[in-house]
């Protein structure tokens, strides 16, 4: 079988707009324009701002959008071309998304945030099909872990121990099914879901890195290591 | 003086509605709710779909959505963050951005669009300042790099001939300020100003690739053999 990467998201602040903000005006209005419920609509900082104020963990919640970027940077890329990646989406709810290989995900912001609620209301997309291009798990993130059973677990992290791209390559070729995990959020850190897996903490640059732009170059490096570019 | 790459995002489906469409009932009932006259809003297929129907070279227009993505990857870079790498974008209607290396673009793809509609309106963002984060070069094309003077000229197409990312690390090492162009629309070919001016075209990666995945690989390239990761 041929050798492959695992890519999990992590933390990622997508997430349904929580019961305790229902009430609040900028989240009803906003869902009402949409002709949604409050209950069906995405929680997005751009749009529910004042809303999140009070809300927990804030500055982990409310950006689909870096989700979005990091998603399309992995599903357009010569990894997940050449048939050798595999992506899931651990939420900062603690849910698993796994999406097949093949899904074309919208390339537009706002068409893509019409299918992640779908996804988070109905458990799948499409909604009726046996096979769907995208679904929710069961399974929490420690058990998808256990099941996945990567030969090694890199936690890419600003705090991690910083690895020159030349190294990186020479790990992940040495690698059978290495197993990286890129925060989906804007700032903070790992949650204890995460950081009990027990991976290695790695940092590929001594400034903190947008999620994209990590999960980017480890595709990069894993492609120049498995000559698919 | 330090080495440095230059980045053109080139042919960029980026441009305000055309005069030609504003009378089309999906371009002015979309304005208006955003309380905006048809020619201040940007053109994007996934509003305009059925007004563009008839427009001339459709498949490379209204498609802001990619130039976001390119300039967030890019912006995100270490390339960029080590103060390595400059960013124009040329649109399909040729007018030239210049970037400040600084500007923090918004993540949120519907402020970056009204961001876009701002400079493209108005010549520059802010538009009252005299040292602008984003602005509308006098210049074109083949003025923009004849002046930028680069040592050598990238563009980046499937066509091209195919370049393994070894050798693009090495080419891009012995190069003192190289120029890569990524095309930044979704089909057809590169516009007779882009391919007029006399580069060598190079693919990454025997399938078509989208413009932030070839973004990605090529900076990640430069980063790797300018030892910046």
């Amino acid at each position: 079988l041929a050798r492959k990467l695992i890519l999990i998201i992590a933390d990622a602040g997508l997430e349904l707009v929580p019961k305790e903000l229902w009430k609040h005006p900028s989240v009803y209005k906003n869902a009402e324009r949409r002709g949604k419920k409050p209950w069906q609509v995405l929680l997005d900082v751009s749009l529910h701002y004042s809303a999140m104020r009070s809300l927990e963990r804030k500055e982990k919640r409310g950006r689909p959008d870096i989700t979005h970027m990091c998603l399309l940077e992995a599903l357009s890329s010569p990894s997940n071309l050449s048939g050798s990646l595999e992506v899931y989406v651990h939420t900062v709810e603690g849910k698993i998304i796994c999406l097949d290989p093949k899904v074309r995900l919208p390339r537009n912001y706002n068409r893509f945030v019409g299918l992640m609620e779908q996804l988070l209301e109905r458990g799948k997309v499409p909604p009726s099909s046996s096979k769907p291009l995208l679904k929710i798990s069961d399974k929490g993130l420690k058990e998808l872990v256990t099941d996945l059973n990567p030969s090694r677990v890199l936690i890419l992290s600003e705090k991690g121990k910083l690895i020159r791209f030349g190294d990186l390559t020479r790990v992940l070729a040495s690698e059978g099914k290495p197993l990286a995990i890129v925060g989906g959020f804007q700032a903070g850190d790992f949650s204890k879901e995460v950081t009990s897996l027990g991976g290695d903490f790695i940092s590929i640059y001594p400034k903190p890195l947008d999620a994209w732009a990590v999960v980017s170059r480890v595709l990069t490096a894993y492609e120049y290591s498995s000559r698919i570019i």
